[in-house]
């Protein structure tokens, strides 16, 4: 088969392909990144490049439908449906590609007694001699306080033992995992221990580099899930590996990799040598573990969505391909079901929710959307699939939290937007779309069913300025232009309402059902507290005016942001937080709102707006 | 550099080599391994080719030395000695190659009661459903009585297990190695499980396939260790790993090699498919031990001596390369000290001699001789630098006990040679090289000093018939010719005889100061137990005639065949043999001959032929 050359503009390279490549494919294996919620089915219209020349497979019925017949002569095509048929020259607009996004590192845990899981200890060995002719691991063993226990080694330790002894002069630092020796050290390095907690979100994922002998957080960096290239949410990549013989290889590939670009950017800021970091642990949900650990997920996504492994995971980083020291020890947190998985459980490590003598109610607001409701005594999990909507998949001119974005509406006499970096606008991302559609609610311009009136019928309940921005066109059918100072306009349309309405609606259902099944109700409920990568952006009040948090004085609801990651950070400098961790996996329990006979009637009650 | 094609006769291999390449390395590149004791210094002349053309460098001061320089002429040439510089052919003699030996694979050992380490459990699980949405893994776990321990997996067995269980609806069979799940097959797979005891000696390694439900020794193979083209012993080796930069990765690489390959044939002739392998049992000397983990064996070779790990070493096969089930658990036997390695552990363990009640003294002779002396009071060991006299090398015409080997010799009117599988001898292995020592010494050929008389000191003491093989000339100095049937003659020479002093000398010493150092004399011991690869194939009234058993009665003396591999066997068969291995390997004490004041002394001494 012949393969063709494609260019992609701006960035200069250029991809080999076989002939019938589609664009995205193309760009993905320059490691150009387009953006593609929907996972490469035509439905988003979110991957929009602008082709050059005419070597290329005609427009498919999703591009019809998705790209006005003027933007299609001028090459604006999908690059997830457009075929490569020939050498060409691809643009790339910002907007399609995937970029460094505001993502929220940072949350609120628990102290915790610094007890790492893994030590160094400082040794003076005796030189051996004739008369004593004991072996490197025997010398090591006789200075180490192993509680009675064997001391064993790692094969690569073994390896290198006899020279680093000899050459440090017998003194050494042995770098132990209880009776496991998983590095020796020339010299005392007893100062450098360092820890990696890593929370991999399905849109992101951040690492925290811990310094084990003090337990302070020296350096955090974040990136984008680059698995992103094969769908925004956890069903599309389970399908992406059951459907492509190397999906599973390429989805871990592309993970460990983000992984490591960040923990090697985040370890340069400190100053730290990733060879220090000897321990790992990992939140995520359920499938971003099992692709973590190359796992195949694929039961997780038919009915009843079990997955491979609930358990806690431990193995050593070489075996993950992680750029730590090689026999770094990777703790992944337990999961507590198929969709509430080790990121819930750091939820609810970091905010104590599992000792509470009140009740409260956790809401992890990420691609999906987790609750956690209960005290000490009872504590229950559901999952919603609140989808993509607030990570700006489904969405007209929807787009992730990344510079050009619109992250702060107000309606007054016309839209006023705030712009991720200032700038024209290109986007709108999650907490824009809460600001903006719950600005609608309150003027009137949405009503409690999620219509949207026309500008005759707003009437004069909204300045006259502002009806200029409310239309009605072929393309968008009726909408609010929020900005229309770049040569695309950002709008929100009456889709893009619906959208906002299934995503508060499957949360809200969430809510509802767990608090009928445990005979909770709002009133018995003490604090609601509001987790998530973004959910520290969202402005409180306007996301009790959509429905999305319950009706709840807001003195009441506290945002402790991404507390999954703090989660994992407490279990990196605690031993006795992984224990906490496992009794919370094993006593929380899940309710599957699916078997609820009353979820589709509460379902469909919920995309109500509060009135 | 230019590089040139080397083609080997009979085999018809041709090997690229790069100019320079020496012959036997040449050969190596396309794995024929031709005999080289000496570790190529050009000192043991073993490796004889005959080279066509003059594409090749002139011969060196060794070759003149070991060659005639009418045979030289003729293209006689040392592999270890001859550059490629051209395109050339080159013919390798049988007796140059290292051909399959007699080995001796099995030996006595002790009956033990059948409990390994691995176990299988055959499972039939529920199905899962919503209301009991359970992991693979935990449903497994609560199907399992692991004494309240948690179970945990290896990474590759979660990768393939929720396939398994769905495709054998839910019926499949569990391989642990405690709480540990190394396998997972479909359906009732209890009636396989095997399990492979490894003995790796200097010169053969025999692999035994044992079936784990039953105990019975199903197939046993064994081969040259093909890490004797890089040396015939220990010092060899390890200097070979220590003067070349991939030396170490070329000794790893063969040994496993070696036993894949017998491990494969076993496996076949047994009918027993590689992946029911889940467990090895490793024996060895130190040094092969360290070789066989790819672990540097540097410091072995350097006073004082000192192993990197003495412990036993468990690891899974994958991390060794090995070709059964990847995840076999693979436990190598602890041992001793420097030169007294887990074959000796193995031998104790075999022969029981840690639980005797009487004094028992066990040799084990293979390329090193190692010692042990005692009973349950009290047990010690020593190495004996025996040297690979016995496996050929450092003899005129010494070779391994492969075809063409002369093993017998009686003196009558002429030599009576008895060949290995028959024909024309080639040369002489260990067993024939006792022999024809022994039946000088009776003869008074040899006087108890070694000098070998010549056909007139002899006089009347010998049948006339015979005088005419006692000969003296400049190539052998006198020498007793054994065979001259073949093209070339196969002859005892003085140098030989005292190459049989040194090695007998050094166990005989080893012998001496070991009783000497105990207390003990010969007549507190109740019994000699002869253990080795060769051992059974000894004749003992001439190994005690040549004082290489001491003089003790014919009854009391027992050959006990290859008692290393015996005690691997009982290793694989039972955890409670494990832990009398390990307390053996610590409660063993270990004498460093080379520092007795007295070793010098008692070596010149024993290298004496009994009166």
């Amino acid at each position: 088969m012949a393969t063709y050359k494609v260019e992609f503009k701006p960035d200069g390279k250029i991809a080999d392909v076989k002939e019938g490549t589609n664009i995205k494919d193309a760009a993905a294996s320059v490691d150009i990144v387009i953006n593609s919620p929907c996972g490469g089915e035509g439905t988003c219209g979110k991957c929009r490049v602008v082709v050059k020349g005419s070597n290329l497979s005609i427009p498919t019925e999703a591009e019809e439908r998705l790209i006005s017949s003027e933007n299609l002569k001028k090459g604006h095509r999908l690059a997830c449906q457009t075929k490569v048929l020939g050498d060409m020259e691809v643009n790339v607009p910002e907007d399609s590609k995937i970029a460094e996004s505001k993502i929220l590192s940072d949350g609120k845990g628990q102290l915790v007694k610094l007890h790492p899981n893994i030590s160094k200890v400082y040794l003076e060995l005796d030189e051996q001699t004739l008369e004593n002719q004991i072996a490197d691991l025997s010398s090591l063993e006789k200075n180490l306080d192993l509680n009675g226990g064997k001391l064993v080694a790692e094969l690569d330790v073994l390896y290198k033992m006899s020279e680093i002894i000899r050459d440090s002069k017998y003194k050494v630092t042995a770098v132990l995992d209880g009776n496991t020796l998983i590095d020796i050290e020339p010299g005392n390095t007893l100062g450098k221990k360092y820890g990696l907690a890593v929370d991999i979100g399905t849109t992101s994922v951040v690492c925290n580099v811990v310094d084990l002998n003090n337990g302070s957080n020296i350096s955090v960096a974040s990136a984008l899930n680059t698995q992103g290239v094969h769908g925004a949410d956890v069903i599309s990549r389970i399908n992406y590996t059951v459907e492509n013989e190397n999906g599973l290889e390429d989805l871990n590939r592309r993970v460990v990799q983000v992984i490591n670009q960040i923990t090697e950017y985040a370890c340069n800021e400190a100053g730290v040598d990733p060879n220090n970091v000897y321990e790992v642990t990992v939140v995520g949900n359920t499938t971003m573990i099992h692709l973590f650990l190359k796992i195949p997920p694929k039961y997780l996504s038919l009915i009843p969505y079990v997955p491979v492994v609930s358990d806690p995971v431990e193995t050593r980083a070489y075996r993950l391909n992680l750029n730590v020291n090689s026999n770094a020890n990777v703790y992944v947190l337990p999961s507590i079901a198929g969709f509430v998985g080790a990121d819930t459980v750091g939820v609810i490590l970091a905010s104590d929710l599992h000792k509470s003598d009140t009740i409260k109610l956790a809401i992890d607001i990420g691609t999906n959307g987790e609750l956690a409701l209960g005290s000490k005594d009872k504590l229950m999990t559901c999952s919603c699939a609140a989808g993509p909507a607030f990570e700006g998949a489904m969405i007209t001119h929807g787009m992730r939290a990344a510079p050009g974005a619109i992250e702060r509406v107000e309606l007054k006499d016309k839209p006023v937007c705030q712009v991720i970096r200032g700038g024209h606008a290109i986007g709108i991302c999650g907490s824009g779309l809460i600001d903006v559609v719950a600005e609608m609610l309150k003027l009137g311009i949405v009503d409690s069913t999620g219509r949207m009136l026309s500008a005759d019928e707003v009437g004069s309940k909204i300045p006259d300025g502002l009806k200029e921005y409310l239309k009605e066109n072929d393309e968008y059918g009726r909408h609010l232009v929020l900005d229309k100072s770049n040569d695309r306009e950002v709008v929100i349309t009456q889709k893009d309402v619906r959208q906002v309405q299934l995503a508060k609606g499957a949360i809200e259902a969430g809510v509802n059902i767990l608090m009928k099944t445990m005979g909770i109700s709002l009133d018995d409920v003490s604090e609601v507290l509001m987790a998530g990568a973004f959910g520290n952006y969202i402005k409180g009040e306007n996301a009790i005016q959509l429905g999305l948090i319950p009706k709840f004085p807001l003195e009441k609801v506290n945002f402790i942001g991404n507390a999954a990651a703090a989660g994992a950070k407490m279990a990196l400098m605690s031993r006795e937080a992984r224990k906490t961790a496992e009794t919370i996996a094993k006593n929380t329990g899940y309710m599957e709102l699916a078997v609820d006979p009353d979820f589709q009637n509460e379902f469909m009650m919920a995309m109500m707006f509060p009135e």
